[in-house]
């Protein structure tokens, strides 16, 4: 019990790794400055490629499905409650349209509300003594949980880096894949792949060198797969199971949010393969499983029904993937004409991430800002390694897209 | 870092608290033998009054705007995605209809995708020196919270408790309002109001007596009110915050499924004031709010949109209550017939507790469904104060309630 406290209305231990947290999370300090810049100019019109949020309508086929099913919950065969029974044709077409080959089965799949929310249901898997190791840049979530989690020492200001956190850096140095022989010594890894906000997409040959460490070193690989409808390059692999032995390390997390628009929806999925075991020979998969009874209550009915349908009209997903993927082809002509020379991702990613050199992350942003009223994010915010980048979205609609790339020749940006 | 292992494929510390776990969680374990007496009854129609599962359609006017809504996900005006803007009416609806003169603010409001979810959530506010009293019986994720989450010791059969947490008794014996002088030196308080299972709602003095022992106590008060709206007494308050003082030391998580319907559709919020403080001053909701931002990534937008309906026509959704309200007097009034003295909960709760004197509750339990075929929920289930009793709940259809109550008569249950 702790003890009573003067300043306090509760004696309530608090989690103090709250208060190693170095800044607010990135994305609502992005929306401020946005506000901030709005309402001081109320006459300019800001167009954001910032946040990765999705603005294209869905599909018919989707919404109508969702429609459907959600009427259907007024009527007496319609209802469902807990349970609904539409979870396990999801698996099933999950299985069928992703990981064919894959030799993974239904009771590995945990249908869940989103990527963001099971990465931080997997945080009640490992103990506070666990090592992790974390891209750099990255999904400002995995440094955010693993902190909360504590895992880490203090921020150190100088580095923008955690004490306790073995960082991989990933940048024009190593294409953009991490020197993964700095971490050996570790108990998680996380990995991005296409990496979000570098947009960098890995091979074949790489994803075996990293499976091959994981297994070698025992090191459990938590793959965020949340962008792999994005990979255009055939002979990449979309999820970690193309890999042989995945299935003893690796547990991935994917979502419908940028697959399919579901960003408000809200439909993710999660794989535990059966074949991870702890050292004491316990699977992983049945821990998760019961945390996955104890801190959730299945993912929302309507949202399954409409993820049932993407599943089953994957053409028409891809037709609105393909529109992004064409959103990002304007951007990366735009910055090639402006004359940037650092200019990564697009091609199998919905994040271009674009060099700003002499600039520091944040000063690109708000010149962005200033001179063209773009919303973008800055790198440095995924990690000390963004440091002088700028992540550009792709998710707009196709105006905003072309009125931005418009207003950066207008500008000249970077130059 | 942990040291490699031989049993298993990864070195990665396990969360050891998963292994004190006694048994498995509940519901899944009385499904299970639902499962196993169908599959070897096959002629026989099994009825459930187990599970608090909502069985009623949702009324036209909800299922229509959630229609509606995922309707104009499919075009460009009705297009979300994060962060949707129907989150603040739904706020602003819940204070007006619920909340209306307990001076709270809509950033003290979480809308999330339901109670569960969220008692995971708080887990993270607090660290694991932290000492948790627990009402006995009660819904059983706040032990399995507390124990996942490192506050206990071990299992310990003979008692059916855990070492390390405070349980505080409810039963015949004090009216079901638990002995608070027991729970002094805690750190957290889980009240749940009306009580599940037990169906027991707290008078207003009581809740008086309740909060002053958590602020003379520096407690944090963790008021589950899932089951508010089964209130019926008008002097018995239906939050937390009608009691002078709360906001200084209660969280208070609600929830749309029993309210509406919505155990599939996902929906709930939660409460967290800005008075309540930390003993180095620093806000509880603070640190909630980041951790919302971090664990979480908003509500489903299209169960948002019923919940809002759900918010302008009460009167409709309660019409639903009151027919669950309907099912709970006829299954009293059999009880009743059958000469049950031990009958609980029921008027302010869509719960009956029942006893069977001489009886443990899983024996109950089986006997209910051999005998008739009806699956309850053993009360021993929710901890060792629970046991000689069984839960029935009032979610099933009319056609259902009726025929379970016939088949109890017929076979003279009890006797």
């Amino acid at each position: 019990m702790a003890k009573r406290t003067a300043d306090g209305t509760i004696k309530t231990p608090r989690n103090e790794n709250f208060s190693k947290l170095g800044a607010g999370y990135l994305f609502p300090v992005v929306a401020k400055k946005r506000r901030e810049y709005a309402a001081a100019h109320p006459d300019k019109k800001v167009i954001s490629l910032g946040v990765g949020d999705t603005t294209h309508p869905l599909p018919g086929i989707v919404a109508n499905a969702m429609c459907v099913y959600a009427a259907g919950l007024g009527t007496k065969e319609g209802y469902s409650g807990y349970d609904p029974v539409i979870v396990e044709p999801v698996k099933k077409k999950l299985i069928e349209v992703f990981y064919k080959n894959c030799g993974l089965t239904d009771d590995e799949f945990f249908i869940s509300d989103g990527s963001k929310c099971d990465l931080s249901r997997f945080q009640t898997l490992w103990n506070e003594k666990a090592k992790v190791a974390i891209p750099s840049p990255a999904y400002p979530a995995y440094v955010d949980n693993t902190v909360i989690s504590g895992h880490t020492g203090s921020f150190i200001e100088k580095t923008g880096e955690y004490e306790g956190i073995t960082y991989m850096p990933c940048g024009e140095q190593n294409d953009f894949f991490p020197d993964l022989s700095k971490a050996k010594d570790v108990d998680i890894m996380y990995f991005c792949n296409p990496n979000n906000p570098t947009g960098a997409c890995a091979t074949k040959a790489q994803l075996e060198q990293l499976v091959k460490h994981c297994i070698d070193n025992q090191i459990l690989l938590v793959y965020d797969a949340a962008y792999a409808c994005y990979i255009r390059d055939a002979d990449k692999p979309k999820t970690i199971y193309e890999i042989e032995g995945a299935r003893k390390i690796a547990i991935e997390s994917n979502s419908f949010s940028k697959l399919a628009g579901f960003t408000g929806v809200r439909l993710g999925w999660s794989i535990v393969p059966k074949e991870i075991k702890y050292g004491n020979g316990k699977l992983v998969r049945d821990d998760y499983n019961r945390i996955f009874n104890t801190h959730f209550n299945g993912a929302p009915n309507v949202a399954l029904a409409g993820g049932l349908a993407c599943l089953e009209n994957m053409d028409v997903i891809m037709d609105v993937v393909k529109f992004y993927q064409e959103n990002t082809r304007i951007i990366i002509e735009t910055l090639k004409e402006l004359g940037f020379k650092g200019i990564y991702g697009g091609r199998n990613s919905p994040y271009v991430f674009v060099k700003f050199p002499g600039k520091g992350s944040w000063a690109a942003f708000d010149e962005i800002l200033q001179k063209a009223q773009v919303i973008t994010t800055p790198g440095v915010g995924f990690g000390p390694a963004g440091e002088g980048f700028v992540r550009i979205s792709s998710y707009g609609t196709r105006e905003n897209v072309v009125e931005a790339c418009r207003r950066f020749k207008e500008v000249k940006l970077g130059s």
